[in-house]
């Protein structure tokens, strides 16, 4: 095999993220995973005092385990990053530059720089176990929401920062206040205005350990106003991201939408803005389990494009089982005919629907999709009569 | 009577859940109400150290009696499991493996399994009473707004998952750089790592038992830090939670409209995409209460579907009254005529009207609709003029 | 002055919510307000230890003082209660008793209740002074958020129940767990269910006393996972609420536009769904300050309802101020004219506009309505000849 | 240089916003935000006792010289605050006294008034080094989130201020049964109301710091129901905030679609409602990056408006991008011609797309654009044939 067939290979182990992925696939990522979990394991067990030899023995020997395991993984995903590129025009280099300055890629170098220095020059224990602790950020490219996290965190920033700043100049200045208010009482406790702010931020946290409490009444009532302010603190967070949350899954959503329509071979080739038009002309539908959607010898006049749950096309000799992402009906867009199946909800589905009348529409007054889709409607209704049954089925 | 008959009258004292359940029905569901609290009541109080023998007797007397009566229940509910069935399609045993798996099946096997377990080999104590209390997981069944939470949680699993494993590894880094920041200072409180996470998961919970607490600046600046992030950790499944609850909430109203216009004998038989089509015509109209919302021998042009709140049809020689899930003015769509009652919205009610004028225009549009609504209208008004004021009054 | 004439200024004086209600009302309102603080306070008062015998002399006078003022109020509000009719249907005792028996007129009787009956019996100092603290209560009724507040509560009460249902057995059968956990360690500490239970209110709360904290690893790892279920229980209720206030707000804007839809002389009379109709053609428009709406002898395409925000209209000799709840521009529905003033947002607005094409497309579908439009434009613009200058300014 | 030129330059330094701000006022609010925290910095320090002479020494050098920094730029925003002023209309004493009395004003002048005070007449210590920390709310100028929020607390602030009256009320009659239930046990500890009223803020809050807990049974009880009350009392504030910033933000981008309609020169000088009216036409678009937009030599059917990410429009000699707030394309309302480039999304984004057959609908509706359109686009044709080139690429 060429070195490009053996990188292929090696991309489909530790780089393949469709659905359908590999065996060898998930079982690397599996040990990936366990051996993440048992470095971060090994490490915080061999600072428990007290511990028997042998046990912190084969935690160190576990944990150079696996730093010699992400070691190879690092080399292997700096040979492998070429194999990212989606087009030839981007060079091997820059994918390999551009993995390794990536999130990831830094952290797969943070992981076991300490490792091999540490064989260089010894670093102290402490800082060595600290850094060790970076392994764990490994697991962000096995967790499929982050992405969305992520992306609502940077999208209120601004809103999350102000708020942030807001309670942090409110908290100093309560701080002082509380100095004021409880430092001749208690010397001790409330000793210096950075020792109050340890109570303010205890406090507006709403943590309360409780290791200092005001005595005074004025001290108190204005503890009381200040934890009742430090519960808005919390609250105004959580509001800008439950809006940012609802924003990104929708928009998320239309891109999905956006996607489904764009995957069709029949709007392939379309510009961005036809594909919108043709996007915003979807209805959606909810289908609860068990109703028939299209019914075989009804006229057909929409096709559909499933974007959660299952749906049955009752075609002999056995059932084809449709699922999110796929479509069925399109024919119903190219010419004025019956349905040749039934189509029925397995599990409660949500469709997207394109009616026929509605694209019609659209049709005449853009007349450059309609020449685009006359065109490839001929080609497709010609291939038809050549190639039955290749394609998904055409209801 | 025959065993189905029998099986019948079970069935509908111990599953019954439509909104008019008969007083039967009510009273077994309180009585096993009353008795999972019972038990747990009594498992909870034999715990207490010197309580006099006659108390713990009667306990133990009254979690036997509840256990005696929990088995019976479980025993008629695997007999009646075949009355679930919608069609005659599943078989009886297939009914009743559904039912032995569910979740509820299995906590109601799990709540009795330790009595008559404990009879033959006797359990630990403390082990026993930890079973017996997965009794109140039977209450379940009885909280209506339970599938919603549920719903939710499952939709937004992928994010909570990602902010919940976000967390546990800032969680474990925070930890482990607060081991190294106090661990001098503080060698017996912050003794090891997996010490340091006890603060950790305290601190970022934002509970604060205030048993570790950092003592140096820096331990403490840090701490201050790892606060402010515990409110960011507590209000994302918020923000996610806010925006799954919204969107569920709009999914099961949208589930409702289907039903409403679905279970209109109008419009029986049509398949999915048609209701869908027609629901999508639905106007959503909110009515204060007193207000008439069409009047006598006015033109109709429109019907109405109540999705909350009652509404008064002033009919000769009494009222009549229709609440919620109900319809009125069907008549409309039917033939241009003039309203033959006044009706007036009792409370403030959310209506759904569907318009002639859009109607009759989807009509045009779809001739499959067309053709099935003209026969069925045809049948139906030749039927009223047989059968008058059989059928909710037509106004 | 007749015994009605008095009861009018009576109910002027105490429940006029008007926005512009006299100054009597006013000042009654806050004399009562204050009546209501003082109380608590001289109530709190009186429990401190250690008191001079004048502070509470002082308080004891205070407290009768409020007491008697209280009981003025609320034998003047039964009496006025027939006031609130809207018609003369309702009988004078009818509106009494529905005083009596609403929340509020519970709340007035609770709080002179003791007083009264410590006359006859001397209660317990205790129980009578918690009694005395229902005078807050009576705030209820000057705090205007408050019924929003209590709308989405009531109409999320089926989530929130099923949250906390859920949260209450996960939190028994918690406590068990831990009793098992920690029992033998700390046979003192949790020495039995219930006492283990107080440990778990105070976790899933967040609350943290530290008064009860596990001291075995299996326990403290059991305490974090249960802290990361109490953040989600938290969460939940936040979620529910969030969408339930923003579902309740879009309900009540609704309502608004309905009824300034509803409260303008030319759809006088029209009934609810002809209404709801208008309404859903209404096009929300905001506004920035500074800018003109409509300009003098431009074609009038539209009429304005001011949701929110002032404007100007410049006619002379003065400008006229309008505000939210008013409207301008309907002449333009009537007759096609051009704008006789100039109309600018002097602070950020949001408008409706109801415009003339979509007003004239609804009349053509709805005959009844015009029919109803034509007959009340004839007689206005008759009346606007006669009376020019007395109606809001017809821009 | 003139006063008014000295004065201009000043502005720019202290007051320019724009995106595109100059190094010279990037530099002087940088130093101003150091001074500020320094100046914090050092008035927290001098509190800390047992600190050196020379420290305290510098630290009121520090404080000294920031104070007399800020009196300088207090000053110079007075002397500038002309400048503000849009028209002539404004007289500069107006804008001065404006200036002076909002909120920034006033702050400005607090910030520096103890200190030149302190040099008349001594104040106390601690009073100063509160009044001092007002510092820190100079930083509000510099952060931009914090008038989303400010606007969001304003807009929910009747519902805000209900929550927090609503759990006032209750915290303080639960106190006052917290006295009762306590009192007796623990009389140096619930040992009045008020100190029973610290408990309540304590758990209401979810602080917990755990120096007041009750320890009778029925006090525990009820210390429980009011910690999920508590949960409660948190959770509304999160979801009122959350409606409020989902509202908010979907209205500042209405504002921005507004002003980006406003901005462009086709439709300058046409009045608010003609402006919304074109909004409410435009359709939102994602497109994801790589994707053609528009495509050279096809036919022009729509113009857009950028509103988030950018674009690269493919002219020769050199791509020219677009970004946020501009728009291409708008040549295809004014003549039905082909496109004379290819423009493409560089990272995802978010477009309003304007068609051009609903443009020329609500032309055919509203005479009065149209003529405004045609004059300005017969102008505008005319100055391209003259000046091609100088403005933005015309696609």
């Amino acid at each position: 095999m060429s070195k490009t067939d053996w990188r292929r290979i090696c991309f489909d182990l530790l780089a393949d993220d469709r659905r359908d992925a590999r065996i060898g696939h998930r079982l690397l990522s599996t040990l990936i995973i366990i051996s993440v979990f048992a470095c971060a394991a090994a490490i915080m067990l061999v600072t428990v005092p007290g511990l028997d030899a042998r046990t912190v023995f084969w935690c160190d020997r576990l944990r150079e385990a696996t730093d010699i395991l992400f070691t190879a993984e690092y080399l292997l995903r700096i040979w492998i990053a070429p194999a990212y590129a989606h087009s030839g025009r981007v060079g091997a280099t820059t994918m390999r530059r551009r993995y390794m300055s990536s999130f990831l890629g830094v952290v797969d170098l943070l992981v076991i720089l300490p490792f091999w220095l540490n064989l260089v020059v010894p670093f102290p224990r402490d800082l060595f176990l600290a850094t060790e602790m970076f392994t764990l950020f490994k697991l962000a490219r096995y967790t499929p929401g982050l992405p969305l996290v992520a992306a609502v965190l940077r999208r209120e920033a601004r809103g999350l920062t102000a708020a942030l700043g807001a309670a942090g100049v409110l908290l100093v200045v309560a701080s002082c206040i509380m100095y004021m208010l409880e430092h001749d009482a208690q010397p001790e406790v409330f000793g210096s205005i950075p020792k109050a702010l340890w109570w303010g931020i205890v406090t507006v946290g709403s943590v309360g350990y409780g290791d200092m409490i005001p005595i005074t009444p004025l001290g108190k009532i204005f503890n009381g106003v200040i934890i009742l302010i430090g519960v808005g603190t919390i609250a105004i967070p959580a509001g800008l991201l439950a809006s940012g949350f609802a924003e990104e899954i929708k928009r998320r959503e239309f891109m999905v939408t956006w996607r489904a329509v764009a995957s069709l071979p029949l709007f392939h080739n379309l510009d961005a803005s036809s594909i919108a038009e043709i996007a915003s002309l979807l209805k959606p539908q909810v289908v609860p389990s068990g109703t028939a959607i299209v019914r075989r010898d009804e006229r057909a006049e929409a096709m559909f494009f499933i974007m959660a749950g299952e749906v049955e096309v009752e075609i002999l000799p056995k059932p084809v089982v449709l699922g999110s992402g796929q479509h069925f009906g399109e024919i119903a867009l190219l010419r004025r005919t019956d349905r040749t199946a039934t189509v029925s909800a397995i599990t409660d589905c949500r469709l997207l629907a394109l009616e026929v009348t509605d694209f019609q529409r659209l049709l005449q007054v853009h007349p450059t999709i309609k020449e685009h889709i006359d065109r490839l409607a001929a080609e497709r209704l010609e291939q038809r009569k050549t190639a039955e049954g290749l394609s998904p089925p055409a209801v």
